[in-house]
C-alpha cells in the first residue's frame, strides 16, 4: 500500500499544494484580519537572509536606508491623479486616533511615493543634493479581496527605493541598474530563479509611472508571477509635490525620479518555482540550514559521531543543524526536513558507523548514496554549489519547454489557459488584443525586444509580448 | 565677537537644544501626521547598527525572529482587562478597508501580546514546544498628544520579544536575563550608557504584567528616561487566550510568559545622555563613521594624502570617511562633523603635510594635537576605545553627582524639580507618597534593593525608591 502523500500533489490541485506546503513547512499562518499573515520563524529566517543579501546590493549603488511614517494624510495621495486612482480601492483608512475622530482621515501607506516627495521637496535644494538615493524596509497595506499567503496579502513586507536625479537619462539608467544588477542578480544568484526581464505595457504600469520594468518568473503550474518592479516616475510626483533643484545654470528644475520594490511575495515565488510534491527545495545559498545531520537511532556512538560531523561541516563553512531528537521516529524527521527543503541530509545510524560511512541524501538532485565519513567535509560545499546551479537550470528548462511562439490572440489564450507562456509580436497584439486577453484572465506580462533586451518603448519595432495567466 | 552658537545652549533651553540637534545633525524630521517622524539616513544608520548588535544578542538567547500582523481585531485587546484599559486611549483605529466600512474595526498594534497569544495558543501543545522564544522587529502606533522626536512618537520602531515557559521561575529568570544580559550589556557596551536597573512599582507596571523590570538613564538635564523594559506577564494573557500545554505529568497547564521591548527612543537617549553644546557625541563602537579625514584645502598633495590616510585607517579596521568637499569652507565642514558627533577628526592641510603630521581632533575627550602621520594607524583604535570608556565614565559621574539620598517626600520633590534624582526608602514613600510625587510631575522610576540589586518584590525590606522627573 502506498503511503498517503504529505502534501496534495501539484498535478491534482496546485493552489492546495501551495497552501499545504506553507502550513506544513511552518512558513506562515493566516492572520485574524482578512488577508494578513503571521510569518513564522522558518519563513522569517528566509526573509532575513533575503533582506541581508539585497540590502548589501542596494547599498553598493550608493543608496542609504531611511524610514518614512506608516501613516499618510489622505490628501497627499490625491495630488498625483493616476496614483490616487490606482490605489484608492486598496486603502486602509484610520479615522480615529487617541480616542477621538481625526479631523482629516489618514491612510496606512500602500507605498510611499507621496510622503517621500513631501520630504524630497525640502531636502533637495541644488544640483549638489542629487542624486538623492533612499531605500526603506517597511510594511505596507493594500486591502486584498482574494488573499493568498505571501502572494497577495493585505499587509506585506518589502523594500521600497525612491530616488531623485537631475536628468531623465540618469533616472532611466538608475532604474535599469536596480532592475538588472540588484533584483536580477539577487534573484538569479541567491534564489536560483529564472525570469524574463522586460517592460510593462502602458496598461500594466505602476500608477503614476512613465515606465515600469518587471521580472517575470514561471511557477510550477506554468503561471507567471511578477518578482519585482522598478519604475521610472518621470516628473509626475516632482510636479505634484514641487520637488525642484537649482541647476548648475541657475535654473529651477523639476527632478526626475525612480521607485522600485521587492516584497515577501518572493518567498511565495520560491515555493512555487522550486517546490515539488515532497515540499520546498531551498537554494543552498539561501538556506538557513544547508545540511542536517540526522542521528538515525538513540545510540551513544551514533549521536557522538553526528555531533562531530556537525562540527566539522560547520568548520568547513556549511550551515548545519544536528538533528538528535531520536525520541521522534526517524522517518517523520526525514519527511519534515524534506518538507522544509533543506538541501542535504547526512543520515547516520549504527550500520553506517560500522562501515565508516554516512548516507548522503540530496533534496535537489535527488537520490541517496553512502559517502565515506572522511570525504564529507570536502564533498559537501561542491554538492551545494552543484545543487544551486541545478535549481536554476531546472527552472529555466521548464520555462523554455512551456513557452511557445504564437501568431494571434486566439493561440495566445489557448497556450496560457493550458498552463504555459505565449510569445507574439506586440504589433499583432496591441492594446486591443490586450483587452481581448483580459476577457480570458490572461495578461501581457511584459514586452521584450527581439534580441531579448528590454525595449526603450512599447512600440519599438520587433517588440514581443510575453503573455500568460498570472498570480 | 563670539560666534553665534550652532545650537541653543543646553543650559538655556534643554528641549530646544534637543530639537535643534536632531534637526541640524539630520537625524529626523517631524512627519505630516501629528507625532510621526521621518528618520533620515544619518539617524537610521544609528538604528541599523543598534538593531544588528541587539539582534545578535537576542539570538544568542535562543530566540528566533518572526513577524505578526500590524492590524489586530479590536476584540483581542479587550480580552485582558488591564491591557485594554492601559492601551485604549492610545489606539489608532482603522474603520475602512478596500473602499468599505469594516464589520469589526481593527486597531494598529500598540504592542503585540494579544495577537501573539492567539498564535501561541495554537503552536504550543506540549511541554516539548516550550520554551517558545520569539522576537519581532516592527513598527507600532500609540497616539501621542505631546510628541517629541524619538522620545514620544505616535509611531515608533522597536523589537518586541514574546516568550512562553513551563514554570513561573523559568519565565522570571528569562525576563531577568534579557534585561541584564541583552539590554543592560547592549546599552553599556555599545552605547556607553549609564543606567540604574530596577523594578517598577505596581502603579508604573506594563498593562497586564505582574512585574516590570526597567533600565533608567539620567539625561543631560538630570531628568530620567526609561531605556528598555522587560515584563513578567504571569499567566494573564495565557488565561485570556487559553495558551495551555500538556505537561510531562499529562496535565493541561497554562504557560508563564514574558515580553520585552526596546525602541527608537534609544536614539533620543543617546542624544540626551552624551550630547553637548556642540552637538552629538557618538560612542565609537556605535558610530557609523568613527573617524573623518578632512582635507583642509583644495591641494592635490593634501587630497592624495587624505585619501591615503583614509585607506590606511580603513585597513586598520576603523570606519572612515574622507571629506574632500573642499568647495565647502573648512570651518563649516568641521562644525558639521562636530554636530554629527563623529568621534575623531583627522585634519590635514599643506602645513601639516610639510611637517609630516595631521591634526587629531577628539570630539569626546576634547582638544586637538598634531600627530605624526606614521603614528595615526597605531594610535586611532586605542583612542577610540579610550573615548568609548570616557563617555560611560562621564555619564556615570553625572548621575552620581546629581543623585541625593533624602528622608521624605518633600525633599524628594525638591531634588527632582531641581534637576536631579532622589533616593528614599520605599517604606517611607509607599503608594501614598507616590501619589503625592505625581502632583509635582515626579515619579518613582524604579525600586532597587539596598545593595543595588533588583528586588524580588515591591515591599521587600530595605527597598529604595529612585525618584525623578522623567521624559
Amino acid at each position: 500500500m502506498a503511503k498517503a502523500p504529505v502534501l496534495t500533489p501539484r498535478a491534482d490541485d496546485f493552489p492546495r499544494w501551495y497552501q499545504d506546503l506553507i502550513t506544513k513547512a511552518e512558513l506562515a499562518d493566516n492572520g485574524p484580519v482578512r488577508g494578513t499573515m503571521v510569518i513564522r520563524p522558518y519563513g522569517y529566517g528566509l526573509w532575513e537572509r533575503m533582506q541581508h543579501d539585497m540590502d548589501v546590493r542596494i547599498k553598493e549603488t550608493g543608496t542609504q536606508n531611511a524610514y518614512f511614517p506608516l501613516l499618510i494624510p489622505q490628501s497627499y495621495l490625491t495630488r498625483e491623479a493616476e496614483h490616487v486612482e490606482g490605489f484608492t480601492p486598496e486603502l486602509a483608512v484610520v479615522t480615529h486616533g487617541g480616542g477621538k475622530e481625526l479631523e482629516e482621515p489618514v491612510v496606512i501607506r500602500p507605498t510611499s511615493e507621496t510622503i517621500v516627495n513631501e520630504y524630497f521637496s525640502k531636502w533637495v535644494q541644488s544640483y549638489r543634493d542629487l542624486p538623492l538615493l533612499i531605500n526603506q524596509w517597511a510594511n505596507v497595506v493594500r486591502w486584498e479581496l482574494r488573499p493568498r499567503l505571501f502572494l497577495r496579502t493585505s499587509e506585506f513586507l518589502w523594500q521600497e527605493g525612491h530616488t531623485a536625479h537631475a536628468t531623465y537619462e540618469e533616472a532611466r539608467d538608475f532604474a535599469a541598474r536596480i532592475h538588472r544588477h540588484v533584483y536580477g542578480s539577487f534573484l538569479r544568484d541567491l534564489l536560483a530563479m529564472d525570469f524574463v526581464l522586460g517592460r510593462k505595457t502602458a496598461g500594466e504600469r505602476f500608477a503614476g509611472a512613465i515606465n515600469t520594468l518587471t521580472l517575470e518568473g514561471m511557477m510550477g503550474d506554468g503561471k507567471a508571477l511578477q518578482l519585482g518592479t522598478s519604475h521610472e516616475l518621470g516628473q509626475n510626483f516632482a510636479e505634484a509635490f514641487g520637488t525642484r533643484y537649482l541647476s548648475r545654470d541657475g535654473e529651477q528644475e523639476l527632478v526626475w525620479q525612480t521607485s522600485w520594490g521587492s516584497t515577501t511575495r518572493m518567498i511565495g515565488a520560491l515555493v512555487m518555482m522550486h517546490g515539488d510534491d515532497n515540499g520546498l527545495r531551498l537554494p543552498p545559498r539561501l538556506a538557513p540550514v544547508q545540511a542536517v545531520v540526522l542521528a538515525v537511532k538513540d545510540d551513544e556512538a551514533v549521536l557522538a559521531k553526528a555531533r562531530e560531523i556537525g562540527e566539522r561541516l560547520t568548520a568547513a563553512g556549511v550551515r548545519v543543524q544536528v538533528d538528535d531528537r531520536t525520541e521522534t521516529p526517524f522517518g517523520r524527521r526525514a519527511v519534515d526536513w524534506e518538507l522544509k527543503g533543506v538541501p542535504v541530509r547526512v543520515e547516520i545510524g549504527p550500520r553506517d558507523l560500522e562501515n565508516g560511512t554516512a548516507m548522503l541524501v540530496r533534496r535537489i538532485a535527488g537520490g541517496k548514496q553512502p559517502v565515506a565519513l572522511d570525504a564529507l567535509t570536502a564533498l559537501l560545499p561542491a554538492v551545494l554549489e552543484e545543487d544551486q546551479e541545478l535549481l536554476l537550470t531546472q527552472a529555466r528548462a521548464r520555462r523554455e519547454s512551456r513557452t511557445s511562439d504564437v501568431a494571434d490572440v486566439g493561440e495566445a489564450v489557448e497556450a496560457a489557459v493550458a498552463g504555459g507562456w505565449a510569445r507574439l509580436p506586440w504589433a499583432v497584439l496591441g492594446a486591443a488584443g490586450e483587452a481581448r486577453l483580459a476577457e480570458h484572465g490572461v495578461t501581457v506580462r511584459c514586452l521584450v525586444a527581439e534580441d531579448g533586451a528590454v525595449p526603450d518603448a512599447d512600440d519599438a519595432p520587433g517588440n514581443v509580448a510575453v503573455v500568460a495567466r498570472a498570480y
